[in-house]
């Protein structure tokens, strides 16, 4: 297996200045195989969802090459399920109701099929699943990306801390990369983070880009600027399916390699905000992918010329 | 003279999370001809203050090769005072007094020296004052750089319009440019103002970053990642003045050259917040700002290397 996904699958109810997306499918893992199938097609993924699940949503994951061997289907109960609103500046959101559902006592069983990925993302979950399904790989991955949020560093810090050291990679956003290192500078808190385990880390700003942390180096990759952003909802998950997916299909976790994962990530997620839900990441194609790359190319290049002075 | 810069020059009283720092020298004319300093050595003024400046600061301008025919000394009266007091986030900062002083009736003059500059550069001024300098220049310069905020577009957009149309390049952050024309996209907000007037539209984003619009074209250039930001005054004036003296020092005011001319502001920007006032900005040479123009470089390079899919 090239590339092992776990996270949710999901229902949500979405709310933006442009319009209302009722009980559509999304889920962290729902984005980020989406996002990563563009890469490569040899993809488990290890989630739960009710048999409220449509089918035809499964058999298309399917035809993207994912292998649903570890979806676990629970008979007679529902499918996790968020709603929220976002504000006018797209960049605040209320959540309106969770419904946990399946997910309250998920045990992720990971499949005889997916239990040598050559890489494995860990998805949005408790780290107690995160750390399970780590548990479970026979032998240890060639990278492993680990995602997580503020609310798992609120009330299960000490065990974030633990399946930490169990990663390679670490994609939060500014005010995670803050609260869990204590430093508001973020390159302090990159020393910090990497001290506790990843040796990459990855700081989602959203509308401000990305920055990728190791040893000493730092890249950014700008997000490029959208005519219209019309529903930010798993823009995080497309770009960490993008980053990932990069990396499986290429085999090279080199800095200068992961810098263009990052790229790709970018270009990934720049295309899922521009519909609602997953509607425009399930329609985009590899070439998609790489005519917004050079987007990306022309955004960031300058010839520095100190000659000139 | 190459390059004549119209701006406030003050006492400012300025508190951060690192410190306070009582009455010291400030205004966006004096950042800005400090970071230009470092490229151009023939520099008009034309700025207003009290007699209660100290001469010892003319002097250290003059040092730098400011021509201060400009600069108005008003017997009796006292310098523009500005105090103010960041959060914690250093994002926000809370105005405590403003005290005008000579600027309550600033009229400015632009003297025989000054009237034909290659380059202008007007601060933050109200429009009116801005239009007076523009109307005393006797022959076109090659570029006319603006800066701006959204005090003016809320009392006296009319007047800030009128002079947008003389301009070239317009210098504002990101929320003011979306008050400006009415947009929330910055792609869409930037294609309005270039109808206003100027061809060009730099949008600072301060720890974000800052991005060039020309036409259909657009460079991002982010902000260094910085181990700690003393104080946030001033950097948008220091960024301004590095943006237009690496311009009036190539004299090249291409597209091409211009996403040089934003890098150098920047990375004398991140120069400038390291200290307090213009406590590091008035100590650094073009050696450092190089140096630093390298660390963007390695910040923004990546090889998008598309034969690997």
């Amino acid at each position: 297996m090239s590339l092992l996904v776990v996270g949710t699958v999901a229902f949500d109810d979405i709310q933006t200045p442009y319009g209302h997306a009722e009980k559509i499918v999304g889920g962290a893992a729902t984005y980020i195989t989406l996002a990563a199938s563009n890469f490569v097609k040899n993809i488990g993924i290890v989630s739960v969802v009710g048999d409220d699940f449509p089918q035809d949503e499964l058999d298309f994951l399917e035809s993207k090459g994912v292998n649903l061997d570890g979806l676990q289907i629970k008979a007679g109960e529902k499918s996790f399920f968020w709603a929220g609103r976002y504000r006018s500046d797209m960049n605040s959101r209320d959540t309106l109701v969770t419904e946990l559902n399946v997910l309250a006592d998920f045990k992720p069983v990971v499949p005889e099929s997916s239990k040598n990925p050559e890489f494995l993302m860990l998805g949005n979950l408790s780290p107690q699943v995160q750390m399970s399904v780590i548990d479970q790989i026979e032998v240890r991955p060639k990278l492993i990306v680990l995602d997580t949020m503020n609310f798992w560093m609120d009330i299960a810090m000490d065990e974030l801390k633990a399946v930490l050291q169990k990663i390679d990679v670490l994609t939060i956003n500014d005010e995670e990369a803050r609260q869990l290192s204590g430093e508001y500078s973020l390159r302090k808190a990159a020393r910090v983070i990497q001290e506790m385990g990843p040796k990459y880390l990855v700081i989602k700003k959203g509308e401000h880009g990305a920055l990728l942390f190791h040893g000493n180096e730092i890249f950014f990759c700008p997000a490029l600027p959208l005519e219209e952003v019309f529903d930010p909802t798993g823009a995080g998950d497309a770009f960490a399916g993008g980053f990932i997916g990069y990396l499986a299909k290429t085999r090279d976790t080199s800095f200068e390699n992961m810098k263009r994962a990052i790229v790709y990530g970018s270009a990934t997620a720049s295309y899922s905000v521009e519909k609602f839900g997953t509607g425009k990441i399930r329609e985009i194609s590899k070439k998609d992918i790489h005519d917004r790359v050079f987007e990306f190319v022309d955004l960031m290049a300058f010839d520095a010329n100190i000659s000139h002075l």
